[in-house]
């Protein structure tokens, strides 16, 4: 498999949660790379990725959290200029980032057992995501 | 071009947002660099850098989503002690994070249409900010 | 020392703030690492990683600052499924990050004066933290 790569998703949109850590583990399988970085890589800006233990009580928790910082139920100017209702999906996107970089050894991600790699997607519509995997040796 | 340069660039602090799209890009032309990571890293404590769409809206979104987090006008134990009066930026730099890695392929970011690269001054008076962009091939 | 290395370190849990930059910074030293990118990551899914002042004040206002987002006192979904008591502790630690790319040059990190490299562990007890620290030459 080429050291770039990528995974197409198809979203519900609205805080979907999509545990993606296999299909980037398997960018890794049957290959010459032993030891080095991957950076995963989502396009778009109302959605992030996220380092957290995939478990329906924790999706749930985040999603609250992140309301606090941006509430779906507020003003936002984004909204008032375009008319696309997703500006809370846009700042919690920005706030809970859109690229991790995540070293492996032995051609297996250095992950918690409880660290998984997910998708997150804010917009308020379904949507098809493309995630870039990157993957650097060294 | 070599694979480590910076970016000077001179900020009105206060929660200044401006694009560096452009000029990280920049690094990337004309150069062999066909496919790699980008690393764009700011120095400094109070300020970020953050995907986002670049759009004056939003700008204000993202603004008043951060001082939900971390308020202008409440106390801070930095200010008291230190009396810089700085301490929602130092607050709002470490939340948004100073780092990002994007990876690029036939020489151009992998970077969505609406997804800019910008750079976030949160500190209380203008700066002159530094930015290395350092570029690795594989 | 190679490329790919770990530092353990013990924590009191509870928001336990400890800078890691020297302990970092050590890795790079008299080595043949001269210019490139560090990937400082941790494991688990309680713990994150920031850049931040490390000073006794802004621990105290990062703290606070999360504490809005996740704060310990609210209902959990995780908690009431899990009982362990340390949603908030997950939460923070997703939205502050648990890998950072650093760029160094002629063997020393590119950080700031005022911009270390912080553990913060969120748990709720005592952990033995595993950080792993690997350098890609560019």
């Amino acid at each position: 498999m080429p050291s770039l790569t990528t995974i197409a998703i198809n979203t519900r949109g609205d805080y979907d949660f999509i545990d993606i850590t296999a299909e980037v583990s398997q960018r890794l399988d049957g290959q010459a790379f032993q030891e080095g970085v991957v950076t995963v890589f989502i396009t778009g800006s109302t959605a992030g990725l996220v380092l957290m233990e995939f478990e329906p009580g924790l999706i749930q928790d985040l999603k609250k959290a992140l309301q606090r910082v941006a509430p779906v139920e507020t003003y936002y100017a984004h909204n008032a200029k375009w008319g696309d209702g997703n500006g809370h999906s846009h700042v919690s996107a920005s706030i809970l980032g859109q690229s991790l970089a995540i070293p492996f050894s032995s051609g297996k991600l250095l992950l918690g057992t409880w660290q998984q790699i997910v998708l997150v997607d804010f917009d308020n519509r379904p949507r098809q995501r493309q995630i870039y995997v990157k993957i650097i040796q060294g």
